[in-house]
């Protein structure tokens, strides 16, 4: 990798306030420092000098504050979504906005989503539960063929997830706001809103890796769920903010959805006493499908700085109007 | 597929016997008229004319019956392993023995090792449980690319979950009686007993996949786990016969293997009270890992059939001397 070189080769040491309400974001100084071994950094309680800042990496940044750093050149998110950055409507209009973009992140998203979609289509959850009382009984086994999954998202998580089904046997379809053209081999793609009956007609499998804006809080509600064939499998690993977990519960408990896999919620850390925990046809993780290494953050806001600096735009930058 | 043309072009309807000591075969009769609405077909019950025999279809043939159809052309098994057939001492050397190679037996057989791995890789069985009790609690989280798979076996249901683990992200290395020239790319290739203690020591993950035959019952023994690495995990796709349990369970019980995912137990059904059952890091799945559909079955026993007939040497043949 190239850039520690050219990173070194900048002048004055970049400043780079670490802005999250909810993470001890300190954990990613020493990634920086082996880059930048003199670069300097502030946190939301250290901020007395706002005008020092070049640079805001932020998670859940709190409101407000990234619009009085007036020498601010970028606004990068730690993660593949920057819907936690336009949650703020006062952030400043002019600087860029970046995702981070990392094989790592996408293949811990793809493990997680690959290991939901098996686990209930083969019936795991079933022998899990039968290996307890020592019962060995056959579940109906589904060759993949006959079984199939849509990715609701087709971003850079979504397009690894859906090439990683396919290859596995599955039918795979992917939902997007606009065409793509660029959809692995043997991916059927749809597109807009006029698509999304057919495309929610053909689910066995429902995931959800939406980036969250304003059109798409909320997706997987009651008439989504509606649309979709009876017997499906719902895995939600976008947002908490996607989820109408009443709506989930009462189309399991009708019968109309199987299962649902979520490993983002509503509440994060979901309450003890959610009735999400104790319904014996979903299982809740704690948002751990996938994080970013701590070296790739570092790598990537230094680059896309140094990218703005230069008078380029970082092909991660989202769209402000688009809000993703 | 052209083969029911090409055999409804021949003279004589097939007379075919279905075979097996533990299953009832007739299961597969539809799946042959489908074909060949003329068949003639024989059970272990019904072999009153053993010369009318053409061609035997087998899972655990009884002993020595095979050698009593003096005009068998064809031994044909239902799964991918012929070990079963094998076992007979008896069986008439010179008729060939044919496996089932289909591609919806390799995607179910890569799916449940997929799952298998991420499964474990990902501390899914923490999330299991810490969902029972609403307990919002995350585990250590490894990139793919920092846990090394290897598979023993590389057939054609080992070649394929080797591939569908590298697309994931994971390193994967694979070994084989012999060298292999087609590995898909990325795969590290193993190959004879010199390789092994390597392969061994560079797997955080054991698959085995290997045809079970005199060399490799019992592969999966205390020798082949203490080369391991402290804290692996062993998965048993292949048959029952090449796990010993007690080794297993010390392995697991002083710490040095962390988890055992078992489709292949070396009783099966596995008693309830076995110990196996009973071990909080095992789990034990009933032999589903994959399944043959009988028109597969069907079809290529009757292609088998006309190819031996026209003194061709179908491609499934297995071989005596190596015993799969």
């Amino acid at each position: 990798m190239n850039a520690p070189l050219s990173l070194a080769a900048t002048g004055r040491p970049p400043c780079i306030a670490l802005l999250s309400r909810v993470l001890d974001m300190r954990y990613l100084v020493p990634a920086f420092q082996a880059l930048r071994p003199d670069i300097a950094w502030r946190t939301v309680e250290t901020l007395d000098k706002p005008e020092d800042i070049d640079a805001a990496v932020c998670w859940l940044p709190p409101p407000g504050l990234l619009r009085t750093l007036p020498n601010l050149r970028l606004i990068q998110s730690i993660g593949a979504g920057v819907d936690h950055i336009y949650a703020d409507p006062a952030i400043p209009p002019d600087v860029p906005v970046c995702r981070i973009a990392e094989t790592g992140m996408a293949d811990g998203m793809t493990t997680y989503v690959t290991w939901a979609v098996i686990n209930h289509h083969r019936h795991f959850p079933d022998y899990v539960r039968n290996h307890a009382q020592g019962l060995w009984r056959e579940s109906p086994i589904v060759p993949p063929s006959a079984h199939r999954v849509a990715i609701a998202g087709l971003g850079r998580l979504g397009m690894k997830a859906a090439g990683a089904l396919a290859a596995l046997g599955y039918p795979v379809s992917g939902w997007s706001r606009t065409p793509k053209s660029d959809l692995p081999a043997g991916i059927t793609g749809y597109h807009g809103a006029e698509d999304l009956p057919a495309f929610l007609a053909g689910a066995n499998t429902l995931v959800c890796l939406l980036p969250l804006t304003h059109d798409t809080r909320g997706f997987l509600n009651a008439a989504t769920f509606a649309q979709l064939p009876r017997g499906a499998h719902v895995i939600n690993a976008g947002r908490g903010e996607h989820l109408d977990a009443q709506a989930l519960l009462e189309a399991l408990n009708t019968g109309h959805l199987s299962y649902a896999t979520l490993d983002a919620t509503p509440e994060e850390p979901l309450p003890a006493d959610h009735p999400l925990w104790r319904h014996p046809r979903v299982l809740v993780t704690p948002h751990i499908a996938t994080r970013t290494p701590a070296a790739a953050i570092a790598a990537q806001t230094l680059e896309n700085l140094l990218l703005i600096q230069s008078g380029k735009r970082p092909d991660t930058c989202a769209d402000a109007t688009l809000g993703y």
